[in-house]
């Protein structure tokens, strides 16, 4: 009678699960970490702060707004109680920090506030304001976000006003839409922050520049004089709790000239008494735009890992539920069906997991790109500038609504019990969504992806040769290639699924749609449309051409020697060309990950091509099949078409990685404890739901005496009234 | 200096966006709420409501998990209190429980456990607990779902066995997976409740019945012998938090045999010591199923008006947020663009406007169907089941992923804003969030779908004659009378952005792309494709088959009679497919609305359309414009094809309804105190913002001695031991 989900049947499921993988997890994993992450740096801190009461997480989703602040500060302090008692250099420190599992306002130190001194500060300036931020003897937070202003910087409207008498700035926050906000670690901790403020000079409006100021004494941690703060409140669904937003506005607060940060431009006074102060410009205008692509550059494989975090718990929770008969069970099996083999509900599973992977990979790229241009650019060396910040942009946007679709969309195969808060799988999408707004707003974002994409297209339009036109591509552009001789379409359609699944037919498909996109815009630019314009289209555009570039990415991983057909460009966008398509050599050398790797190669690449079809039918790059008639239908004369075959080969796919997919959670390499939720490693998912429940009955209601005063102060009451009405009502109709 | 968004601007901003309105937002309001919502009721109660202490929604995102539970049941107490001082009756009583903008376990006594007593009950146990339900002198839960069961119901693993000799049923759970898991106010709440169990009759397993239980002790709340229970803890997104969702394990309890529901079913004694019990069947195997669609339909209104919350806040906070530049201001113009006047802003928020209206739409024609089913199921009639059924599965799949996906949409389209809570949106989407998963998953009720579209479908093609085929169609199937006679495939494409707002022929391109869809995973079971294998394909053809339809009620809703070109069926098919389209008659006599209401309907039918275009263009329904050229966009010889048509008849019906926005957020209806959120309707936001952010400080992160003690217990301790490591290092590198 019922199915056999009892006790110990989810951790049967999990380990059977577990040995269906056709390779070596530890060894994946190592790939996979590989220009990553540190995974044994990671398992010797897990280590610690698992067994440490200090970095408990049980208490968490039970808290007041207050009391999630106040935890937040105690593990700020407790992180650095165990970095002095494990004697932890910055690299275990900064490992510790992501994993305590709690973004935190220390975070905006360590991300905002040091690296704007590391990169705008001159050497005075970081002399002296370094050491103190690296020893946490101050805390800092950057305020750039107004109520007024968010992604229009240069629209901001704090004023920093040069007063030569002084030699000093007055920073002032005017209108109540100049004051400052969002500004994460403002509201309860920072002692000091870097501030963004038009500077005025001799009456002239210079735009933003930054300043460092003092907002709290370091005596007692009262605000500085001209100076009100505060906290801002929470955020949706409780996300980041411990961080405290803050704002603030500027009475007329002065600043000493030398805090202003001069890396690339400062200010000088005025030689003699009366004159002019000097405004010395920045060597290049766009010096101090390697800041802002950043911390975008961090957020690629930071935002990929937590897809994985999440891939990890729904996957393994997938293979313990079972529901409903299974396809081919009879009437005499007792076994449900595992929930994972559903196609309703693997289709939207796997392309998640593959997307985890594609993504640690693009972020790993991502990383060695930034390195190069942010050497470069230390020594005014600004040539890579524009193409990271292309790509950057573009894997930024696409990444981040990617991944918090992705969490939502795996959360959400788990059914029912994937509302629990318990799962721990709600709280990565909670999490993740700002990340679509910020540090770039994605539509913001998706404009610059455009105007790059067009200025591309521009330039093999005008191209006055093939070889000429080939030279002008970098690797954000390289999908143009594919107009390069001009194409005959539409192409051949695949006629089976074998055909489906050739990497160099779908690598070229999404190349074409990318490039006939980026020329359909064009187009309408020809005929007289504004770029302001076409702010919609460029949603679509982005996508295109940003999945044109993973795919690249992916197949040159996969390719042999890791080389492409063709180039172009200097010296140096051949050598970050190469950096970003070549995949860590032992990914290649290695045969057992090299499989799933190519299946999650495949499989990305057909997904991508599948939801291109849209585009790949409009544009003509693939022709229609035609359409089935009612009589055809009706005896049976009806074929499938190619693209049936298309949505065959996805399946095939998507089934031939399901006996692996248990392997490659355990290849993400999370621990239970990173993981906190009651989907352990081991199974046995429904004893933990509800042990966890039982234990946590009063950290979650209250203590039996609060228990008994919910009944006697609010239940109580409502049933004697309901008692008093029935007994003076005594028959009648039913009253409320 | 910076842009011009000061104190009175973003009051300006709304009050004249509001008079660009070309209707009376009341007039419209009237037209909307007619048939869904008592407008004068609900004013009448916000009006008690609001300016009453006891219901404040401002402590809400600030407390812990305990505190939002005893908030909740304090609501409950004091919302009979103030039903016993206004002398409310039961309409102003459900009215001002929806208002309390507090989901409680309450609701799920008044939705779930009465309704279940109502249907299910006999005469005779109606009599015994409905006046105790009505009085709420037992407060009550429904438990079905299970750890192990949720969706597969038929596998439940809680047995109620016969006990002759006792003449009473034996309530036992078993196994860990036959806890009852998730049930609402079942936690802390409820003195009774109706149970689902497997009957066992005679060693015979019966399936599933539903059994009335008490809980909890009427003298001091104690849970009764043999019960185990407790509340499982937070929802993702602390949604829901006052809701006590509870577990509960039985251990041999006695029920009574009169307690168990038998309305259609029961169990009579032997009728000598040592015979069988007798187990009476119910007349018709589905007539219980009536209760399950109930709340399926009353959701479909619930959801379309909290998209219309969503889409208020958000369209008003867009006329008051201005950033950057508009496209055609010029260097000299200080103002800047109201977000809202971007096309990759409005081209978000116009379809969820539309949607909300649509929505609202069918939530109407929902509740009429069901009260029409329900009363002929009364009795025993159950020709408008299946029918029912099939619409309320995909109405509730369709309408509750895309308010979801809406809300979501809309917030996002707020920008940074966006992510605090006291903009009150994000609120929306956590709350709602579930309803893709609860009262079917999306996913099964796919299936659903499709089942009795392939069934629509398999009559066509088996009719004798077009006439025969036309027949057969019932509302939820009235789009495949595209394929009678058959169609000449591909339709000629409009070729001018007029050509593309006909509704006959917007509603054509939709129909057959259902009739279509549903034709190729046809053909694809003809191929051999078992039905359990195209669970995926049934999500397509879900979403096709319901656009289709809700198209169809639009279209109807706004021609001049409603009258359908072709019907068929019986008398009683005739009157619901009337009733299903037919639109609220003074619509159409309400010039000012009618306009607006037209637009939104094209607006639907152009979305959907442009969002159908990959199989509109696979399924040959329309053909593929050539491909442009690289030399025709070299030489500007291309030219637009038709698609780029459509897209630009959707973005010109999204302009034309730009002026009418907020006035439609008028006509929505909601009062600030609805809303709940610094976005009011007259503006002021930023002012709003930084006024709640300082009035909430103490409740936020606590009172000035909580601050000082954040400070010296947590921050002090971090600075001070940096300044230790700075003073000890005295130069060298840059230490932790």
């Amino acid at each position: 009678m019922g199915g056999m989900t009892g006790s110990s049947q989810t951790a049967l499921d999990i380990r059977d699960a577990r040995q269906r993988a056709s390779f070596d997890p530890e060894a994946l994993n190592a790939v996979l970490s590989a220009g990553s992450r540190d995974q044994k740096l990671r398992r010797r801190i897990v280590e610690v702060l698992s067994h440490d009461k200090r970095f408990d997480k049980t208490p968490k989703p039970y808290l007041s707004r207050a009391q999630q602040l106040e935890r937040g500060l105690r593990i700020m302090r407790d992180l650095f109680a165990v970095v002095d008692e494990q004697g932890w250099g910055p690299e275990e420190y900064h490992t510790a920090l992501s994993l305590v599992d709690e973004p935190l306002g220390l975070n905006l130190h360590e991300i905002a506030f040091t690296p704007v001194i590391q990169s705008q500060g001159s050497d005075e300036q970081q002399a002296e304001w370094l050491p103190k931020c690296y020893s946490h003897e101050i805390l800092g937070c950057y305020l750039q976000t107004e109520l007024g202003h968010g992604s229009n910087v240069q629209q901001l409207e704090t004023t920093a006003t040069y007063d030569a008498e002084k030699d000093a700035f007055v920073l002032h926050s005017g209108p109540v839409s100049a004051t400052k906000w969002w500004i994460g670690a403002l509201g309860v901790m920072s002692t000091h922050g870097v501030v963004q403020a038009r500077l005025i000079l001799d009456g002239q409006d210079k735009g933003p520049h930054l300043f460092i100021i003092q907002l709290r004494s370091l005596k007692d941690h009262s605000l500085m004089p001209g100076i009100e703060a505060g906290e801002i409140g929470p955020k949706v669904h409780g996300a980041m709790s411990a961080v405290d937003n803050g704002f603030a506005r500027f009475n007329r607060v002065s600043i000493p000239r030398k805090n202003m940060l001069s890396r690339f431009a400062r200010v000088e006074p005025p030689r003699s008494a009366g004159g002019s102060p000097q405004y010395v410009q920045p060597p290049h205008s766009k010096l101090s735009f390697g800041g802002m692509v950043y911390i975008r550059a961090q957020m690629i494989g930071s935002l990929a890992w937590q897809l994985a975090r999440a891939v990890t718990i729904s996957t393994r929770y997938l293979h313990m539920r079972r529901q409903f008969a299974g396809p081919d069970s009879t009437g005499s099996s007792q076994r449900e069906e595992q929930v994972i083999q559903y196609p309703s509900v693997y289709m939207r599973v796997v392309p998640q997991v593959v997307n985890a992977i594609v993504f640690i990979t693009a972020g790993k790229e991502m990383a060695t790109l930034y390195r190069t241009m942010s050497g470069q650019l230390a020594s005014g060396d600004t040539t890579l500038l524009a193409e990271t910040h292309a790509i950057s942009s573009g894997l930024k946007t696409y990444v981040s609504s990617n991944v918090v679709e992705g969490a939502e969309t795996v959360r959400r195969a788990m059914g029912g019990h994937g509302f629990l808060a318990s799962t721990g799988i709600g709280r990565i999408y909670a999490t993740e969504l700002p990340s679509t707004t910020y540090e770039g707003d994605n539509f913001i974002l998706n404009l610059q992806v455009a105007r790059s994409a067009l200025k591309a297209f521009g330039a093999v339009v005008a191209a006055k040769s093939a070889q000429d036109a080939q030279s002008r591509l970098t690797p954000s552009s390289a999908y143009l290639s594919s107009l390069v001789p001009p194409p005959q379409l539409p192409l051949a359609a695949p006629q089976s699924t074998a055909d489906w699944t050739t990497h160099a037919s779908l690598l070229r498909l999404l190349s074409l749609r990318a490039a006939l996109t980026v020329a359909r815009v064009a187009r309408l630019m020809q005929q007289g449309k504004q770029f302001g314009d076409l702010s919609w289209e460029c949603v679509t555009l982005s996508e295109a051409v940003v999945e044109a570039f993973l795919a690249k990415v992916m197949v040159d991983a996969l390719g042999k020697n890791g080389s492409l057909a063709s180039g172009g460009g200097g010296s140096n966008e051949q050598k970050v060309l190469e950096r970003i398509v070549t995949f860590h050599s032992h990914v290649l050398n290695f045969t057992g990950s090299r499989q799933i790797d190519a299946k999650a190669g495949v499989q990305f690449l057909l997904h991508r091509v599948q939801r291109a079809l849209p585009a790949l039918l409009e544009l003509g790059i693939i022709a229609a099949p035609p359409p089935p008639t009612l009589s055809s239908l009706k005896n049976g004369a009806s074929s499938l078409s190619s693209l049936d075959h298309l949505r065959e080969a996805l399946d095939e796919q998507a089934r031939d990685l399901l006996p692996e997919l248990v392997g490659i959670t355990d290849a993400f390499g999370f621990s239970d404890y990173e993981l906190d939720s009651v989907v352990s490693r081991d199974g046995g998912v429904y004893e933990r739901m509800l042990a966890k429940a039982q234990a946590d009955q009063t950290i979650n209601i209250g203590s039996k005496a609060d228990q008994e005063r919910l009944y006697s102060d609010f239940i109580k009451p409502v049933l004697q009234r309901g008692e008093r009405i029935n007994a003076q009502k005594q028959g009648g109709a039913p009253k409320l």
